[in-house]
């Protein structure tokens, strides 16, 4: 199957999958297992960039309960220039004090070393069970491990990332610019305590464009507004959600300020994000199937409210499992968001059919939207009164699987 | 098992349960079956208070998407005076538009007559689907068919509410005041969509001693407050929610404003409130356990903020459906609800037991902790850097039986 599945994501012409996949110029990664994870698994990535000009951009979960990793990497980290990125599976190094900050320091310096950068080069990521102190001995072993093994293939390094994931969210892409060709890269991870708010997952973006930083960070933010920023797969904020992207510049191919390549990259970048958010969502513990809500009309305060209020309500996400088209839920989401607004003539559409019309049931061919809702995507559209605001959020279902996920294992 | 099966319930020692249960003086009910539910169960209730001399006090759900009996009870009714409710299950006539409107008025109607009241000495209440136009004609006609089964017994009347509730909530007590014995009655509905802010479901409170309209007012806002709005099964606001309180005053011993006696009605009415809520979060859709979350220090709007967040996870609720004493999703729906507020020196105990100190992991008994929290009630205690603030929710837990529900059934 193409990377590119969702039909919310507008792909440009002259942004192409690499089958073989690979790294940009410029980049090697490895994974290994350290012994973080109980079942042995990969749970420890490098990835260096061997290009002394590479600029990048990042962005971080609001929590605020931040892990150490991510004080660590805010705090003393150039995140204009970041060469390295070390990041572990098996242990969020969340909720772990001053113990939990000096062995983030520790992985940072590790990966210094075996990227042979400043410590300040370096961005340490860290995804798992909160609460525990990391065993900065097995991660050192394991950087040093990595080092060795760096080469020009992601695979090992996306799964030494992942957790609940049930499947690699990664990619390599070829994008056509007017100096040539230049190739982007992509790992994430991220299942389950995923909501907005931005990030709440892990996601490396490299691109052996040329970017000054401040473009790169640009471009990231605007673009990471359009994506992770927009999805809940439990409206659950994460202390540890990280989103970097670096630029290596040895393709050699420039992307300049305010050119028509730097929007060409900029839509390149969105159609990434978006697709990774939308697998990110899929992936949404036990999720058999994606929602879209998209509400307009209203004020600026009232509509975000009400998508949130929508994306997360659990009898919505139920009936999105259930493929049930049962609009009488997202009429009570809506009322919940904007208390004391009654009378409110609110319009409903599931799958472009309206359900509702001011306030109240519109008559619909309900056969063709019972097998509508059956299908992988389903698209609702909220209309309020109102000026025009919009606001879209990307939500998994809620069904059985995310309850033995997460109530039968002590994660 | 005796109705006050909650520890976090204080029962006055002169407020006793009346076995064999019966309404107070001056009250009649009845519950008849009209055709709302499918399965012919019964779904009309009346009650009616003979006294003319009758006070009263309601309480209704702030959503912004108001059912039709909510619209037109608060609109239309002497909410000072109810001495006639007439009930409905398995329609919740919201989001019918005038229509429905209409219909919520002919049933204000129809059950005036049967009680040979006014109009707006009529409280009108439904529950059950949304969006669907409410079939006023069974409506009337099950009023009338209630009309001639009124008794002394309720029943009837608590069946005739209830819809995916596993147990019926229902209690008469008596209550020994300075002038006399008095009987308090209650029937309850709900076990989902259930979240504070206040009611989010239906209560009905019947007495025989005599209370001033701002009595009973000012004696029902303070114990809703610390009963309905306090409780969460899936953090989602009814359309519908309604309490109300009537005093038919037929036992002649009144309870005068500021006296003892209405301190002690007081604390009754708040036990009483306190276990119904709690009936309800252990109905709640599913629900193995109920826990109740207290949050302190802080300041005035982050405290609400955390309870809320914790209350309302997912990741929370299934460890508890689980067992599992996983403090780490604690300290992230903390993060959550207090962002960029990084570092946060919280503190969090589960069943007494600290289990994070100054924001990390605490040494602790393990086995001991991993056996309290089998039980049915599990109770965390979280304190925050701060004033000293203190809020409690008390909340469901998550488990495969709220899927089935609520996934597999079209409600």
């Amino acid at each position: 199957m193409s990377f590119f599945s969702s039909r919310w994501v507008d792909v440009p012409e002259s942004l192409t999958e690499v089958p073989g996949g690979g790294l940009p110029q410029g980049f090697r990664a490895a994974g290994v297992a350290c012994g973080l994870k109980a079942d042995g698994g990969a749970d420890l990535g490098l990835i260096v960039s061997d290009a002394p000009q590479t600029t990048s951009a990042a962005r971080f979960t609001r929590s605020g309960v931040l892990a150490a990793p991510v004080l660590v990497t805010k705090e003393r980290t150039r995140l204009d220039a970041i060469r390295v990125v070390a990041a572990n599976s098996g242990n969020a190094n969340a909720a772990t004090g001053n113990r939990g900050l000096d062995e983030a320091a520790r992985m940072q310096g590790a990966a210094a070393m075996a990227g042979r950068v400043e410590s300040d080069q370096v961005a340490v990521c860290s995804t798992g069970v909160i609460g525990v102190q990391l065993d900065g001995r097995k991660v050192v072993r394991g950087v040093l491990a990595a080092s060795s093994e760096l080469g020009s293939d992601d695979a090992a390094f996306s799964a030494a990332i992942m957790t609940t994931d049930a499947f690699e969210k990664r990619v390599a892409l070829e994008l056509e610019l007017s100096g040539g060709l230049v190739r982007i890269s992509a790992q994430a991870k991220g299942a389950g305590m995923i909501q907005p708010a931005f990030a709440t997952m892990l996601c490396f973006v490299q691109t052996d464009a040329a970017l000054e930083a401040a473009t790169a960070d640009l471009l990231l933010g605007v673009c990471v507004k359009r994506s992770f920023d927009r999805i809940s797969v439990d409206g659950q904020l994460s202390t540890n959600d990280t989103v970097i992207l670096q630029a290596s510049g040895a393709s050699g191919v420039a992307v300049a300020p305010q050119s028509a390549d730097e929007i060409a990259f900029g839509q390149a970048l969105d159609a990434l994000l978006r697709q990774l958010a939308l697998l990110i969502v899929k992936d949404g513990e036990g999720a058999a199937r994606v929602g879209r809500v998209v509400v307009t009309g209203g004020d600026a305060r009232g509509v975000p409210a009400v998508a949130r209020a929508i994306a997360n309500s659990p009898l919505v996400k139920t009936a999105l499992n259930g493929a049930d088209p049962n609009w009488g839920r997202i009429a009570q989401s809506i009322g919940m968001a904007l208390p004391y607004s009654s009378p409110l003539l609110f319009d409903i559409a599931i799958e472009g059919v309206p359900v509702a019309v001011g306030g109240q049931a519109a008559e619909h061919d309900t056969a063709a939207l019972a097998e509508a809702v059956t299908r992988d995507e389903v698209e609702y559209a909220v209309e309020l009164p109102g000026e025009g605001v919009e606001e879209e959020v990307f939500f998994s279902d809620l069904g059985h699987s995310y309850v033995t996920i997460n109530a039968e294992y002590t994660t």
